[in-house]
């Protein structure tokens, strides 16, 4: 039985862009585990109701339902060991990297593509984001996305340790890919699959090793997305 | 032999403070390595020369020099393999750690300390400093340092990602401490050691983590320092 996961999707239900759900098929891929997708949206609590969760990723593997992005990532580690490893053998190590996504990262690209994500989503799906993110932003999305092009290179710095780091050696991981990879560029799949505005430039050692990622995993490459 | 170390000194030769030595000195702690630490200062470059390198750590072991802090903790794990390993077979995956280290927390740390190094430095290297850091800070030392209490919220804030992962684990390394445990730890042993300014809350879980790691390594624990 293959693997089930829920997974964010805007109107279009072929447009995936949760970076925690990116994660989490990025590990998939790498692991060699099939999954089938099941497109969610916001709305459809009640869908996941058997895993006593609201939001995505859910995993249901053989039945069970897993829930959280780094509980899922170590779940597959530890569920199939066999397949190639996640971590190499050090879940610790990467757990900064989830923080630092979660804390630094991810609140940066919110307010560059905050509308961009409000327009990708379903009529049904609008008001609870729009609701939901303006409480946390304490502003309206529009005055969060506002003059973004002016605060590209203060984003861009904030990328300066992933820059010198992959100026240094092609992957987070070193040589090849591990699961720190996939937290990151799964937050950078996220802008990518619904906005126009490229926010790295071609030549960025980040966007070199994105592309590299994206060559990589056909899930990613594949995907409805705008660079 | 023992290994050999040239460690940054301030006017006092037993006041050590440099966070790229630090890394080094818990590593070869870690590592079990007796060490032979030399006292350094700015001013003495010739000492440095057999090394073709003009700072530190520079280490001698076995009669080779080896520098500069990331490239140092590299051989010691590769020159003594059966010793506790550093990296737990992931080099790769520590980089990060060193980068966002040196771009991030370093400089912000650096601004707040600034004038606590200048005054516990020889007057022989206070020229040194002042001009090679006012130039980097593109400003006077003591206006980079001015206003620094209330400036420790915004510091604090930047250690988010740390604090996240060490209220889910006791260390970055996972259930013991790993090298990026030391690059970190080792730049919070600079103004330990130099300023009496205590920049983080006694119940921060950055703090509780930083004292896990004094209580662990008596060279850190028992160095002159201010808390």
């Amino acid at each position: 039985m293959a693997i089930q996961m829920y997974d964010l999707a805007g109107s279009d239900p072929n447009r995936r862009f949760s970076p925690f759900c990116w994660r989490i098929k990025l590990a998939l891929a790498h692991k060699r585990l099939d999954v089938e997708t099941i497109p969610w949206r916001y709305a459809d609590k009640a869908a996941l109701a058997f895993a006593n969760w609201d939001r995505v990723p859910v995993l249901v593997d053989n039945g069970q339902p897993v829930v959280d992005s780094w509980p899922i990532s170590v779940h597959l580690e530890t569920a199939y060991p066999n397949n190639p490893s996640l971590f190499n053998g050090n879940v610790g190590l990467a757990r900064f990297y989830n923080s630092w996504t979660d804390s630094v990262l991810n609140p940066a690209l919110a307010r560059m593509v905050v509308v961009d994500i409000l327009n990708h989503l379903t009529p049904g799906d609008q008001p609870y984001f729009r609701q939901t993110r303006e409480q946390r932003l304490g502003m309206k999305l529009e005055a969060a996305a506002a003059d973004r092009e002016s605060r590209l290179p203060t984003f861009r710095q904030l990328l300066e340790p992933l820059r010198q780091t992959l100026s240094a050696q092609p992957f987070l991981g070193g040589d090849s890919p591990l699961h720190p990879d996939y937290i990151v560029f799964g937050s950078l799949m996220w802008p990518r699959c619904i906005s126009e505005l490229r926010l790295l430039d071609a030549d960025d050692p980040v966007n070199m090793w994105s592309e590299r990622l994206l060559e990589r995993f056909p899930v990613a490459r594949d995907t409805p997305r705008y660079w």
